[in-house]
């Protein structure tokens, strides 16, 4: 997927309210398309490639509040829509944070959406079909979403199992976006605007992260996230060693295997030095 | 089975309050005629094949009020029936959507019933059968269905596993309608009827989206939807090229498995371009 | 078994108060007996045998109020007997159904018994021998059955498994009766009864519903009820052709897989036509 | 173990108040010698022989109250103990039927223990060593039993699985007695005395009572119980024949397999007639 | 491990309100000494070999109170430390009996700790390294545990399983003691004592226990404990022939397999005539 | 890893306030330096290597407050951000020590993290990013965490298991340090000041420990701990010869297995006579 040259011209222009985000597709075309024809949208890909930040960016561009829900275990429907809580003795009706996100419009994100408990997708279905509605169902109420309300959801693939999966019922209501880490160049240019390390010296711990995801599957669960990357970033301009950085940063959070370790510095050895 | 005379004829009229429906068989007059005879009714089908919109327009073709309930892993007879709830230090009971259904009479529609908890299934029985009754046992009332109160429930067949079926007790007192995708001819009405998009590009995702619907139970779980068909037409009309659409709304919402997409990509370049 | 006389005769006076029931066997006299001797009975029966009718018409005959419970895998003890509630800051207590009908007398009729939680059946085990008592432990009361107090529970075999059984010793609490589907020419009249389609169009439904049950346990889980076969000739009499009538009552609610649902179509091509 | 001669005489003497038991060994003796040396008790033995009658009669001789609880599945130690309910704003404390035997003595009897979750056992140790206390954790209160507690656990060992089973820290504490069906002589007496059947009319129905009892194992879970043949000779001498007597209440009860039924049936008419 | 001689001659003083214990080692050295370092105990050993008495005996010798909570499945974090409880429509805290322990010092015992549920440990974590402090999160108060205050636990390594067994992370936080049964002359001056039996007449009892615990892990979970040699020399006592005592409380409360209970019948006779 | 000397010199000096920790590498310079970053912590290291004592050591050398929580199988994410109290009628918030620290400022440990239920790392993914908030989803406040705030969690990798493990997008948020035992040398140091046994018969003790700590994973689950050492160090030097202290502190918490512990005796036998 090419990107649209619009969109990323306007997303690299750096506004003081938009966070920084540096577009690797069509990713920010299509989330505005696909916020102008009201269609929710499902982000998917590995850990800690950016796709929070891209809604936050996206959110700011648009001119919309952002409502992000991490989700868990143990997050059910009543946690997103509210509850009954005693006040004075009655129950009172609490908004949960879709409720709020609905009548008060903007985009609602809600991160790692297979987590959640299975009755959450079902309270997005009426919400994501022509109806655009929210059912409360113990209230009776029935929201109806503004024109700006937008439902954002998104899930890291490697970690779908069979109890932890969209059902197609439910996938099948969003246009999706497949995201991967940036390439090296870019990659260069976040790490080393965010730690404030010289480019330089970020060129060869971007290089290790590259190598080190190409293990992904064989002796790691998951490849290294650019967040590490800026950490041992960060680690080294603070005055660590490169040596003690990458392991503190870089290889010790990847794994608790003492054989995998001992790989992972050779490799460090050999790339950082 | 051939769909009756007038009931296609009348489900084709278009009148501004009854939402579009384009029937592929007899469903309509089955519809009517379970409705008049006060049986229970039970829709099976694959995801996005339309059942939800049938209800509503077969309910607005009957002048009913709709009471829809989507099912999820936690819904429990109290959600459907009731509950106590703390008012100024009283206990009183609230109605659930079904008891308000069985007030007010009208179509209540309990779309996926499978994914209730089991309970559930025992409260419509003396609603389904010559008794058409609801007992609310926590207040001892014993609630009589008005003359135009029926019952339809809808699972996806696909779905259904050891723990999550109808059991022959509960499956016997509806009577049962499948339901598959539309016609191809009868889809590109549909779908260029909602997304704006002239019918001779709406052709092609059509025809793609048959030969994905073909995969199913090979390489993918569901075939595509019409929805999602919708979904990359209006991208087209927004502006999005075909490619991009199509693998935004039709193949990235279907799979994550990296060797089944380029599949897909492969299929969608030969058939959409 | 051979029917005693004098209750088939008296079973087969129509009474406006008492719902018809034709009996199969000596069913009438043991029920009548064990209200005599205050033993408590078990119906042990298929899907849509008519168990639950024949509780009806027992009690209308005998003249008993009754109350009926349908059980599922919720149902507790406490649902049963009763719960305390709030009502103006305190808990009062509230009779469940089973403590209402031992307070009132008249017959109790637990169905489908193996469904309900486990201690249900401990509750009944002191009201199922000589003491005939309901120990209310949560209020300190001991409920003594007054004389006109029956138990009745019911259950399908077919569905009892390792966790869903009735352990021995509650079973040897009941003096218990098999049912099973009404023979052709007593199945053809209760069809004809209750749909209005004329005798010789209901007698090739009722074969067909013979040709299906006797495929239960090879394609099919359970035979085709009394209850689908009356649904089938209602709608022929209210306009449905033969072959889309069975479709919709008597193959499709027994059925999703495509392979039997054909052999199915087959045999009732055969048969009606 | 050959009964102790006072024992037996004893309970061979009819009081209008002490319930009828006939021993089959020293079970009354060792019942008494326990109550004097304030051992606890466990009774061992299928169902319907028995156990829940002899209770009655030893707590009657020895003129004490009797405290029933009937185990399941869901019975806590705070089902046994108490809990604290809502009253008038406030939490008050409610004791459970334990708590109230400990209080006010007498013998309690917890039928199938093994039934009963695991806390339970617990909250019997300090009950049944030379402590003899109940602590209310709740509460803070340490309750000592007085003089005439007794405390009589009963059990069928048939019925233990690995994950129903007394722990041999809890078993341990108590002394135990065996419990089998009666002698046929004695078993004649019981269902003369308890159905009004002629004794001649009985001997048969006691003799098919055997035969079953040695098919347990093989093709029965459990074998008939004495109160299953009360239950035949009633309906016997209210005016059923033997064959359906024997079906409804002695085949019946036993087992849903049509094969083990119609082998049963053999059986009772070769003895039955 | 040789006992310590001024631990073995205190034990040996008989003093009116210290429970008679008879040491079998060092262990009434080993937890005063314990004591005096401030380290928690873990007592390690089989049913009824005198661990409970033990604590009792040992506190008592200190002048410390005894506070003795007997852990369950459902025994959770909460349970020790206390809750909130409603009093006049406030939540009132409410001290646990680990609570109570910690502010009013003494020996807190917690019998079978590997029954409780996990929380249970973590709460003991603080209590047990240097800090020794107990937090309690939902008041906010963090107690500090008095200079008398001491914790004792105990399990039955014979139950552990890999779901109920103690984390190295919980086990090491203790100095630990292996118990085992007394030795045949103090086991029966303990049942002498206890029983009111002559000694020569429980010899014999005592050497059937030793040949009974031999067996344990071939036909018997657990070997007899003391307690239930006790029992039989009390029913003796109280009259019961020794073949019929032995039976009641030294057979029938080891196991319910007849043929187990046959081999053990055979060895009592040898050994008890 | 070697030690930055300024964090070594400084975590030997020895303050009143500061609790004693010798470091065995850049432990403490990698904490100043991620605590100065504002980047999270991850802690990994078997039982009893020192992880508490090296957080209390750190937030006390650089001045901040110290919030420990032990993590629980049943730890949920609402008992660290807090929860609603009934307080007088009216349900009012109650922070939680998660919430309390981040109000509050300094240090929050929470030990064992992996033991917690998996909302809790959901709860801290927003505190771990570059937002560092916590959103309070239940009173919809959102706090921003404040400069001196900083996060420390700890696991134990030997205990880690596909249940139990923090998922890779929760461990990238972490600069990670790994611990192990102390040098022969540093750990007699420690013992000998915890103890007040003197350095030459501490010495065999800490030889022995590191024999026993060689059979991890062989003969046992986890290598002994410092603390234990400290015990038996303690034990000697209160009167108890060496052979009952280490039998006492060092072999009984670690083994219940009869051959492993024998195999213990004779290795401790070997060492320390």
């Amino acid at each position: 997927m090419k990107p649209l040259l619009h969109a990323v011209e306007s997303s690299g222009a750096a506004s003081p309210a938009i966070p920084f985000y540096a577009p690797a597709g069509n990713e920010c075309a299509l989330f505005e398309l696909a916020w102008r024809r009201r269609l929710p949208l499902l982000l998917k890909g590995p850990t800690g490639c950016g796709k929070t930040r891209f809604v936050a960016h996206m959110a700011a561009r648009l001119g919309l509040p952002l409502h992000t829900v991490a989700c868990h275990d143990d997050l059910s429907a009543a946690d997103l829509t509210g509850r009954y809580l005693l006040k004075g003795g009655d129950t009172v009706w609490t908004d949960g944070p879709l409720t709020r996100a609905v009548r008060e419009g903007g985009v609602c994100y809600l991160d790692e959406i297979v987590e959640a408990r299975k009755d959450v997708a079902v309270v997005l279905h009426p919400l994501t079909d022509d109806r655009r509605i929210l059912p409360l169902e113990r209230t009776g109420e029935e929201l109806s979403a503004p024109q700006n309300f937008m439902l954002v959801v998104s899930y890291n693939p490697g970690y779908q199992s069979l109890l932890k999966a969209l059902k197609p019922s439910t996938r099948q209501r969003f246009v999706a976006i497949e995201f991967d880490f940036l390439p090296a160049e870019q990659e260069i240019a976040v790490v080393t605007a965010e730690s404030g390390l010289p480019a330089d010296q970020v060129r060869p711990l971007v290089k290790l992260a590259a190598r080190l995801r190409a293990l992904k599957g064989q002796d790691l669960e998951e490849g290294v996230s650019t967040r590490l990357v800026v950490y041992a970033a960060g680690l080294i301009a603070a005055g660590l060693t490169p040596a003690e950085a990458v392991r503190a940063a870089m290889i010790e959070p990847l794994t608790d295997e003492p054989d995998v370790r001992a790989a992972l510095v050779e490799v460090a050895r050999a790339v950082v030095g």
